[in-house]
């Protein structure tokens, strides 16, 4: 007989863990935020070949202190300021633990009715928290599913885009070469360019259009004007990517004007705000969304902003007619009555992969634990933390901030130069007190402060200003 | 301030949940294995609102018990022979756990060393475990990486396969029309379509192989001609993919001979060992990957069969430098010291999203718990049981066997005919003691019997033959 862990080791173990998981977050602002490791240090630690026979879990808690914390860069340490947060929260965690423990898979409506049916209903509440328009809405001819990560997202606007624009022909025919174009803002994440390579368009498929100096959002006349080119020289506009929230620096283009432009010419008007959308919950911040509801597809977050632990992409689309339309293969030993009957969402027609897991359990654990109202808080707390260190940023000659700030991303410098911005930043994270990370803005070194950690409160965003103003 | 769990909150929540799934785990035989609900039972019972205020997590647990379980359908089930088994464990879920707990996200090497270090080290073990060849070692030219599904595998096989015989064109200027072939068994899973449809190519870019009609293996000599009609044409060979055991029957292809062919005019051959791969943890069963030294790309699920929650493919690529040069894309954002430096493996050049969970935990879990003694077991008890399966099945009369089982599927159908076999099927399933599905094979509808789950005993096996026999 296998040696399975048994139901009461399994509750002796899972208690430890629970606990580990506990004096980790009791303990995670003590550790550096960004592993010392040299490449190599962890594998050098870990035997080279696997047991031959079972160890007792207690060995694998062990390594996990002894061995791989120090290779850990701790993104829930509240000093975490680096790329984007990736929140976890206590009802995530254990949310998702349900969805481990059930152990369901749900790519057909039958193979769980009640993961796809709660993903569908979680998605609409999810909708109604951040006021999103009603084409979203599953009762109409729209409607969520949960991408694993918003790069998934573009690659599936970027599918259906196509089957769209082609009436069909793309998925039997194929994308040909030149025939369609994509446009993002140069600011956008490189996922639109992933996007265009895995979809096989090439990335010269992708025109990269300029930013206002001053909003950093797309132009839209030059919008048009580079979509007016590629319609003259016989090449179609499939997809036009808007961003709410860029990647770099947080820029938020117009996303109507993007979607007239677009429409004019029957391509998909694809919204990534992946970071910034989830800000919406507060109805102060909803201008961020001013338009989306003449966008064909949207794609938020809750891992990286509103509590969820990785993964959790929330993404909708306004006509899912089109989404399954390209993605849609049933195999004979896909075959079920509930499929047949047209009543039930299939969800392996929403995305790349056939398999799931219960996707929907964990952000269904976070709105309920903390309720619309906990939601906003969470949110305003990092916004407002971030206005007063931007004014701190605005109120010292030394730096100069490098573009607008309206949520909870400031983009900075030190006016001395690229160099010495590069060695503040360098200087910072090697303390291992705090972790921020850079980007380019026109053409110059930018340090971005992302705030949005779980733990994160104001002293820690003090400390961080004393470490980075202090010479 | 924003109500979240407390470490003491969570550490009492947290017992709640392991005693649930504890619970769950001794009371899952004797809850029906396939949900009885109707389309829409669930949403129905839903609040159509998001809560306002946060709710206790008892909340999230009654409604668990009260509202989705009747939803469920049972993979963990000692009786569900469904599909393929998707393989829940302890140890597993405890790892997934642990990820959820530490929350890093493990997108290049630097941002938590330790993620990409263990996947890296673990996929090399489990290779050892496999006796895979050494060209899919991180030593040489090759290595692994976790995906999140086979059907993600595929699709990257075919991105690197495109990079490389095009010369590194495809990323750029696209995948053209009619340019570019793949080729696979008219048995394989509908995986290949997809990524065809996916990636650019189209549905018609897919050759569907003929297979022998006693093995159900894909034919060489029609695969040669395949290839060599296309070469002929002009167009490019681009990927073959083989199979180790097909989704419908379990076929396995001749790999080597399709990959000497594949090679003999540049193309790529992925091995798609979903489901059956795992079993060469046990000697006896290593036969099955003969040839696989030849192939230049190779996927099997942990989360199907060996204990690993889903999700969990280990791909490995023998020239992962193709891999890298399909998906690369470095914004300034994610510059940094370790991946200039070229000594590290930054793993979201090597899939679709940029983000990733700390996914080689629970592998790492799992493999460490069971040990290689544990997983041979595991895999062997199955083996056994469906052979004995398949004894009774032969033995009777009424019954035919479909199609070779040498591991844990057996197809098999009424003689009566497929009227009689789908009647026999929905009687079954709806009875609530067992699930098994069906597919069609040589134009027969047939019944399948996947024996693997973690839980499946000799006793559940015998039950299912009583009432699948009994008239």
């Amino acid at each position: 007989m296998t040696a399975h862990m048994t139901p009461d080791e399994f509750r002796r173990y899972g208690r430890e863990v629970i606990d580990w998981i506990a004096d980790y977050y009791e303990n995670v602002e003590s550790l550096p935020v960004l592993s010392q490791v040299a490449p190599g240090d962890i594998r050098a630690a870990l035997p080279s070949d696997p047991p031959e026979h079972g160890e007792p879990f207690e060995a694998v808690l062990r390594d996990l202190d002894d061995v791989l914390l120090p290779g850990i860069t701790h993104w829930q340490h509240p000093s975490f300021f680096g790329f984007f947060p990736a929140n976890a929260s206590g009802p995530a965690i254990l949310g998702d633990l349900l969805a481990s423990g059930l152990g369901v898979q749900g790519m057909l409506w039958a193979t769980s009715p009640s993961a796809t049916e709660l993903e569908t209903h979680v998605l609409d509440w999810f909708a109604t928290l951040l006021d999103l328009p009603s084409t979203f809405r599953s009762s109409g001819s729209g409607g969520g599913v949960i991408q694993h990560s918003a790069s998934d997202a573009a690659l599936v606007a970027l599918i259906a885009a196509l089957h769209r624009v082609s009436g069909g022909r793309t998925e039997r025919e194929g994308v040909g070469s030149g025939r369609y174009a994509v446009y993002t803002s140069e600011q956008t994440h490189s996922s639109v360019e992933k996007a265009c390579r895995v979809a096989g368009l090439g990335a010269d498929a992708l025109r990269k259009i300029p930013v206002d100096p001053a909003t950093l959002a797309v132009q839209p006349t030059l919008l048009r004007e580079a979509i007016e080119t590629d319609v003259r020289r016989g090449v179609t506009p499939a997809l036009v990517v808007a961003s709410i929230g860029a990647t770099g620096t947080g820029a938020i283009d117009p996303v109507g004007e993007l979607a007239d432009i677009a429409h004019q010419h029957g391509a998909w008007l694809h919204v990534d705000a992946a970071w910034a959308g989830v800000a919406a919950v507060a109805p102060e911040f909803r201008w961020i969304n001013d338009g989306v509801g003449r966008a064909d597809s949207y794609c938020t977050n809750p891992h990286k902003w509103l509590l969820t632990n990785f993964d959790c992409d929330a993404f909708w689309v306004a006509d899912r007619a089109a989404l399954v339309g390209a993605l849609s293969i049933l195999p004979e030993y896909l075959r079920n009555a509930a499929t047949e009957s047209g009543a039930v969402i299939d969800y392996r027609d929403w995305h790349v992969p056939l398999g799931r897991r219960f996707r929907a359990l964990k952000l269904w654990a976070v709105i309920r634990w903390y309720g619309a109202e906990g939601l906003r808080e969470h949110v305003r707390g990092h916004v407002a933390l971030a206005q007063e260190f931007a004014s701190w940023v605005a109120a010292d000659d030394r730096f100069e901030l490098l573009a607008p700030h309206p949520l909870a991303l400031v983009t900075f410098r030190l006016r001395a130069g690229d160099e010495a911005t590069r060695a503040l930043m360098e200087r910072v994270n090697s303390s291992g007190e705090l972790y921020l990370t850079h980007t380019v803005v026109d053409g110059k070194v930018a340090l971005r402060m992302a705030i949005g950690g779980t733990l994160t409160e104001s002293r820690h965003v003090q400390a961080a200003w004393q470490l980075l103003s202090s010479p």
